[in-house]
């Protein structure tokens, strides 16, 4: 086992930091969050901050780095009081990633990559047309983590568009139906298979 | 595709619903969040609501149900001010679900699975031998999440055991070389492939 103790940490090039600690937590969720600016203007960015956050209600949260720089995501989400969620598939990845470039805001990330927009009855934020798993929130509150100026976001879902194939009789989504894929680090993308599903776990007599 | 409104989504029944909305966000991560109370008994739970907060200072945040049931492992963190995270691998899927069961404080998962216990320098917390990413935190603080009383724990990273098979040279851990799985929804546990990593995006010229 490699070994890094907190001043190892410390001493770490930026890069090299950002690559480890970004991965070490394990494999995180691929949303692409739609909003757009009260003139009309869409953005579309990756996010591997997503979380499930309750059942009932329905709640998501995804944590936002710091206001310093533009970011568009946040000023129109406040805007319009909602967002969008959309999964992203194992033929999109390069798309996904090209989110993550920092366009000007009036230019859109739907222009520059093969995702399509696709409007909805509730809300006022574009959907990606290619996802198989699209999520309607609006947006709820927001705690700030003083801890490194970063954000929570709190996000109720209030309309869901799910691809047939993923949905079991149970409710439970099988991901891998569809490649779904998930985030390793600040880079990686890699697509999962099932191994198995376990029943309520109790205490074994 | 199958559509939800919020009506349809309050009307769905528990289990229903618990399975669809803790699939929908995507893949999750899978940690083992190990403590130990302060006469020495050690705790050991599965974890799939682990994230990355930032990289300097290193911080993770997880998110805890109601404390309206008992929950070892946040008055273990508080009691001693640590907790470990351990990755799980393929081999160990039906261990770490079933650390998931509600077992008595004075009974141990680490008796009940095949996780074996590993004390280092650093913490007064137990790490899981079998996990290839060891993670040493302290617990820096909690939000009280009013919209649906849930909890979110910010950690920091004080040392870090990583298997060499993972660590690549620009600090880019492999997930995929050593099995490391991920959660999807609430039982359901995957092995991803790595299919490409991608440059810093930039706008396309």
């Amino acid at each position: 086992m490699h070994y890094f103790n907190s001043n190892d940490l410390d001493s770490l090039s930026k890069v090299y930091r950002l690559n480890l600690i970004n991965s070490i937590t394990g494999y995180k969720s691929a949303n692409l969050i739609g909003t757009q600016s009260l003139n009309g203007i869409t953005n579309l960015a990756i996010f591997s901050s997503v979380i499930h956050l309750g059942s009932n209600p329905a709640l998501i949260g995804f944590v936002l780095r710091p206001t310093t720089v533009p970011r568009h995501t946040y000023s129109n989400l406040k805007a319009t009081g909602c967002f969008t969620l959309n999964t992203v598939t194992k033929d999109y990845i390069k798309d996904a990633h090209q989110t993550s470039a920092k366009y000007p805001e009036e230019i859109s990330e739907f222009d520059v990559t093969n995702f399509s927009i696709e409007h909805k009855r509730k809300t006022n934020a574009p959907y990606v047309k290619e996802s198989p798993i699209q999520i309607g929130c609006n947006y709820e509150n927001e705690y700030h983590i003083k801890e490194n100026n970063t954000i929570l976001i709190i996000g109720s879902i209030k309309e869901l568009y799910i691809s047939q194939t993923l949905l079991m009789d149970d409710g439970w989504v099988q991901l891998d139906n569809e490649n779904i894929v998930t985030i390793n680090g600040l880079d990686g993308y890699a697509v999962p298979k099932l191994i198995d599903r376990f029943p309520y776990a109790r205490p074994k007599s």
